[in-house]
């Protein structure tokens, strides 16, 4: 059974993304369609013959805390291992590094492909080139050798240790600490990390953390965290560095990738190394957040892409029922896909999953585009960038429940069972729009800091952008209606905007109460743009011949699906986002 | 831990739903107040003592086929022994058969205190009841004095047996087959059920199975359907009666329950005993349906209710974050209930459960007039209900989905690890869109059937109803805006019911490729018109003084909130369903 298509992935890469358009800039000059090729099938070999089948072994046989120690399922060595030899890890790193200056674009469609293929298991990987990436950017040269070649061959994990008991989303609360010692950049940490991903197991030699403390003294809130590198074994003699693992959570999916409690210098013994300057190690972290942001989004698309092409095999092989108005019992039932509502949810699926794809590459490219040119090019695409993020990381998130959602109810009582894979993926799916940020932080970090950032002008890029699309679109006679309904909501987004703008000054918690349903809201809209854009695609694509037109169709009535089904949903949301009745304020709590 | 508010079931009760009226019509005359109460303290303390205990056990060590027979926990040869004795199985029939001719209204209140205590540990009981009153309605004598005593005592489990491999939501296909014997009324069983809820299980000493097979030389279709009584083992001698367990299947979550794969008859050794007549067995097991649809709603507004309360207690209690504009880290943190987000998600639960709760109990009280009163009042009484059912099954199922998802959302990574109960909430709240009718098929139900039925008097009666509502509502100075919202969108759901109706003749695959949406649709409707009522009975016990002002302001908010952000959704759900694009329709097979 299919868990992603090849072929949707090559639209999105090479017709409708243009990735090879990046091999103009100097960084990515040695990369040709063919290098990317021969990524994407290695990818989707180890895929298949790795990660694929220990996806439900993995999840039946959950990590455990056996005398300190998290023993993770025992075919995780090899894969993690596989990953740093075959260069996985560093391949987006500069060949000076060993790495093979691969746009991150690139390197996230692979992801992409193997966190449909098993989710928990492209964790470990991932997680450790986003430390790595940390101490190479930030660290000092020592630190980088120091640290960074074991990672890369996937001797060694990474971590990034953030949350404590009392500080989640509020990071500005966190208390572990760092004591100066004699020499210069180490200091002693003691304090607490929970629900740290990877944060111990038995398939690595080390564990590596990169972690967020405050340094003795310094400010309070965001001021006053600094981040550094704290190994689980000291590099030196592989004995413990006071990072004990305390506990393990159980969790209701992604049950393959073990999440820490760990206690750090509880007997005075742990060593850290600062990386960068003191007090900046939020604004380090950050500065990575919005990789991981958009990761997030990715592995969300994934999932529900592997639920995807579930049901829709089922429901191509399922008979169950009857045309409507076809009375006659005697004639053999039909499969369930030519019901009306069954093709429903699955261009529900498709239309969220491959929307979301598409909004992540582009957003992938932005990342490529800020890493490898400069002036105002790099400046307008970090702006993009920065506004899109939080639309990136989360409407794949929460729609990607609901999608999943609908590939269980497509199986109906066999999709509740765990005969079939479907039911992981509903529950896998549900912890993204908790990590990397909640919705509701999103809605905030949207509203509140990106829309009005720069006086507005990351909003206005993103305008600009839609309305390119939209001037495009309507040169083509089937697709001009829909350039001129997208025009349309593009307007009234506008509008709404300004409305919520106008209150940020004097009313600031009217302003914000919604934040999480304008993010919906903005992201139902950017969403609508991409299937604009796909549509232009293969518009383009079917004038050229009779070459796959099914696939091509599908993507016309798929937009149009999105825009019949999805689209509509900016009304109620907007009518909302308008109303000057407040009773999530006004609500008290003994009311409830 | 609260699971759901007394407070609350009393109000839908005995303020908002006047149950005591009840007690006019003959067959409830003996009852008071003061009987209610004692069966609904009674009930909470069974859920409290017997079934929570057990919650989190039952679901961590799930049934399991053992040498042919499934064991369930060992606590629940108690529990079900106690319904038993305590006279729950059949409280609601009459003094003659041992009953105690409780309205279903009560019974059904108690039956939400059980499930959202123990949903899976409610099920035993809930599936002997409904058993028990298909033998006993259209049962002979006979049959009723063979099988009922036993499975009011709660010695034998009951089971409903329609579904088999090829006969799901199409179960006019069933090919389970019945033989007649020499015995009249009896016949030989052969054939295969799956998903069999509590098909054979240990807790029980014999399950009698009520299931549809057909007679040999029966009609195609539903119209060759008969129903059987088929013992597990054979009332006279205690032997196998050839029903036997195949497999267990095992769920994502409501684990508790045992769900049975069966073979009947593979020895040829099967007795079944007709019910009724021949040929009826589907028209029999629809009129019992509907109790169980409501039945299923009501499933799901507990365990989304049970899932409220966690997230509640969890917000007043988490401090994280502080208010907006608050920029002072020394500042102690806030209890996340004091951020408009949180209050929204909090919010947005109270308003599905409560509205879910209040539309159900109207359901069941429509119920006991259609059993207890007669003439035009049962006939009316008898058509709302059927109009309602699918959306009393529906709207509950589906937004429970979702309102159990904020509830995990509400405790962030918490809500993702087994350490809280949300997790389980939410994997157990994911069957109830799946049995009993899947959402797509009641959505058929509701605009293929219901709504044209009798020439549409069944929709007539529910507008009537509304529209009732709105006029009260009216005279009350701080509702009659809401009043004014409701009849706007009223009006705009009778025009667009007849949009849709003008196409069933000629257009039926555009009448009903949208059914579920108008499920949806008229769901929100009906959820608005209950929380107007509900938002009238809080006005007048508001003015009548200081006591519990807070849970009468938060009933007041709530519809505030409901009319703000829910009600709104049918903009959006209205404006798809007058669209002429159709391109669920025009999708073809190939172009997924």
């Amino acid at each position: 059974m299919n868990f992603y298509s090849k072929k949707d992935l090559q639209f999105q890469l090479f017709e409708n993304h243009k990735v090879l358009e990046l091999t103009n800039y100097q960084y990515f000059k040695d990369h040709t369609t063919e290098t990317f090729q021969m990524v994407l099938e290695a990818a989707d070999k180890i895929a298949n013959t790795s990660l694929r089948p220990l996806l439900v072994e993995m999840d039946r046989n959950d990590p455990q805390l056996v005398d300190g120690k998290i023993k993770v399922h025992k075919g995780m060595r090899k894969i993690v291992r596989q990953f740093g030899e075959d260069g996985w890890i560093n391949a987006t790193f500069s060949y000076e590094e060993g790495g093979q200056q691969l746009p991150n674009t690139l390197h996230m469609a692979t992801g992409f492909i193997f966190q449909a293929a098993n989710y928990s298991a492209s964790v470990y990987p991932f997680l450790t080139t986003g430390a790595a990436n940390l101490i190479r950017t930030f660290g000092s040269r020592e630190l980088m050798e120091k640290f960074t070649p074991d990672m890369y061959s996937g001797k060694w994990q990474g971590t990034m240790a953030l949350t404590e008991p009392d500080a989640g989303s509020s990071l500005s609360d966190i208390t572990t600490t760092a004591f100066p010692t004699e020499k210069e950049g180490v200091y002693k940490i003691k304090g607490q990390k929970i629900y740290i991903s990877c944060g111990d197991h038995d398939a690595c030699e080390n564990v590596i953390h990169l972690m967020l403390a405050r340094i003795k003294g310094a400010p309070a809130g965001v001021k006053g965290i600094s981040l550094f590198v704290v190994p689980q074994k000291r590099v030196e003699d592989g004995k413990s560095n006071d990072v004990l693992t305390e506990g393990i959570y159980h969790k209701m999916g992604y049950k393959g990738a073990p999440i820490a409690h760990l206690m750090i210098g509880s007997h005075d013994g742990c060593e850290g190394y600062l990386v960068g300057e003191a007090n900046k190690g939020l604004a380090y972290m950050f500065q990575m957040m919005n990789e991981a942001r958009v990761g997030v989004g990715m592995n969300a698309a994934a999932i529900g892409t592997a639920a995807y092409y579930a049901s829709l095999s089922y429901a191509k092989e399922r008979p169950q029922g009857r045309k409507i108005g076809e009375k006659d019992p005697s004639k053999p039932q039909i499969p369930i896909i030519q019901h009306a509502d069954v093709k429903r949810m699955l261009l529900f699926q498709k239309s969220i999953t491959e929307g979301a794809l598409s909004l992540l590459l582009y957003c992938c490219k932005l990342g490529d585009i800020v890493h490898a040119a400069s002036g105002k090019e790099k400046e307008d695409a970090t702006l993009l960038l920065d506004l899109l993020t939080p639309i990136a990381k989360s409407y794949p998130s929460e729609m990607g429940c609901l999608s999943t959602s609908a590939a269980v109810q497509i199986l109906g009582g066999a999709g509740y069972t765990t005969d079939f894979p479907v039911e992981q993926y509903y529950r896998e799916a549900r912890i993204h729009p908790i990590h990397e940020g909640t919705t509701g932080i999103h809605g905030l970090d949207l509203l509140g800091r990106k829309v009005p950032m720069k006086e507005g002008k990351a909003l206005q890029l993103f305008g600009r952008e839609i309305a390119i699309t939209i001037f495009h679109a309507r040169e083509i006679n089937s697709l001009s209606a829909f350039a001129e309904k997208l025009e349309k909501y593009l307007g009234k987004a506008q509008q709404t905007t300004q409305y919520l703008l106008s209150k940020a000054t004097d009313k600031t918690d009217e302003f914000l109460a919604d934040a999480t349903l304008y993010l919906e809201y903005i992201g139902i809209l950017t969403i609508a743009w991409q299937w604009l854009k796909q549509g232009m695609t293969a518009q383009e694509q079917l004038e050229k011949g009779p070459s796959e037109q099914e696939f091509y169709q599908g993507k016309i009535m798929c937009l149009r699906y999105f825009f019949e089904y999805e689209l509509v949903k900016m009304d109620a949301l907007g009518k909302r986002l308008l109303s000057t009745d407040m009773p999530t304020l006004e609500m008290k709590e003994d009311w409830f």
